[in-house]
């Protein structure tokens, strides 16, 4: 029951690296804290994606080589104090300027069940990038990082909102902009493989259920919100679900389920 | 879009953060690398849980206080071979020896959707955890611990699967108990909540859908792994997924719905 075993394959593509950070919702992001009398790292669930900006094309997307991972936070938070004041310090030669981070996200594809406990795993994709974390300064590179985060979330969400944010939502947001200094991926996929001893046991084998069970997550039925209503003429009208909500549920869970049924398979097969 | 917002309420009561850890499939984490040149913390994502080992009673479950968190290892991976050296070393004062060592589990309930991208928020469970690893060095515990982590899990698993270990599978595998320094939850649940001067908007209220997208968990249907097959007088019969899993599935399945559309409500409401 391992997930650092020697069926995890390790990849070191960007482009793989990067899609599992932006299929994470949830990513861990660890530090050292400044007190030199603390043993433990700091971690914090963070929201963030990565991505490629480009002032000349905003609007291009790239999660390939040069990309960076852009992490949202609010001013006052520790994370973010510790990182404007890494960011004004500038140490370290060009390309470490900034706070020291690890950033690890994971997805589960499914529970992989084997004749024995030891041989049970996990399908998942794992992946960990450290860099150094910088404040962003620019306010188009901001406003983009926010609305891709946004995005990252649920697909046209931003241009389905309030925007642009104002004075003061800008100054309370903080983006914290993580160059990668190095960065791996583990992926476990496939069926179950057991010992040749205990698949010889003729036994075991009438006795013991193996396979995989995949795993996803599902976006449910939208539940309105009690200020959600539209007003019309004095009345109110009840508030249908906007169809870019839809469309990413529907899309999602569609993809969400195939890709972990495809994940039971081996490589070859899908 | 944030995860460190007020609205997140910091919980420290055992109940709440030791379940938290037992229903996250994947914990991350985090440690201090040995080499002094190393500015970024490991993480690694790895399965474990909270439990209370009696050894007068080791069938006996409490994730109350004096819990430990278990995590299972490779006798020979990086994390392993440090949490043995300081096991032996034993520095530090009582129930300060071992590895210090940082835990985060994070459940994501929903996609909370407000007027604007700043009041976004996701409806989630976070636990943090500090504390002290050492291998566990014990048998009967550490038999103990394997039985628990797989029907953490699983339900069940253990006992529809081949057991005792083998010798070989008792050495190769090695658990990490962390006796907890430090610990503490972050829950946010509920409905969006906008700033009032966007509540006054009426034309954005007619425009922008409010609400709570549940998020959650789905187990799939089976898939029968190429080994599982029963043999009955020279004839392959197909085998039937049994019980202890499709109840598991059925279980967790409608559990974890209802539990994020509950989220979407505030705590009075269920």
């Amino acid at each position: 029951m391992n997930l650092t075993n020697a069926l995890a394959i390790a990849k070191y593509d960007h482009h793989t690296i990067h899609t599992i950070i932006n299929s994470s919702p949830i990513l861990h992001v660890s530090f050292h804290t400044l007190s030199p009398k603390d043993p433990f790292p700091a971690i914090l669930p963070m929201l963030g994606f990565m991505g490629l900006y480009d002032p000349q094309n905003p609007t291009e997307e790239s999660i390939n080589e040069g990309a960076n991972l852009y992490l949202h936070g609010y001013v006052s938070s520790r994370l973010m104090r510790m990182g404007k004041k890494a960011s004004e310090e500038g140490e370290g030669s060009e390309g470490e300027e900034g706070l020291p981070m690890t950033v690890a996200a994971s997805c589960l594809d499914g529970l992989v069940l084997a004749l024995t406990p030891n041989n049970h795993s996990y399908n998942y994709r794992s992946a960990i990038l450290q860099g150094y974390g910088q404040v962003v300064e620019d306010v188009d590179e901001k406003l983009w990082a926010m609305e891709k985060i946004t995005n990252t979330v649920l697909t046209d969400r931003w241009e389905n909102t309030r925007v642009p944010p104002t004075k003061t939502e800008m100054t309370t947001t903080q983006i914290l902009r993580i160059t990668p200094h190095t960065a791996s991926a583990k992926i476990r996929r496939g069926p179950p493989h057991d010992d040749r001893h205990d698949l010889k046991d003729a036994e075991l084998r009438n006795r013991v259920w193996t396979g995989v069970l995949p795993v996803y997550t599902v976006y449910g039925t939208p539940i309105r919100g009690e200020d959600c209503e539209i007003h019309e003429a004095g009345d109110i009208i009840s508030f249908v679900v906007p169809q870019h909500i839809t469309n990413f549920i529907d899309a999602k869970n569609k993809e969400n389920k195939q890709f972990a049924i495809d994940r039971a398979g081996d490589e070859d097969e899908s």
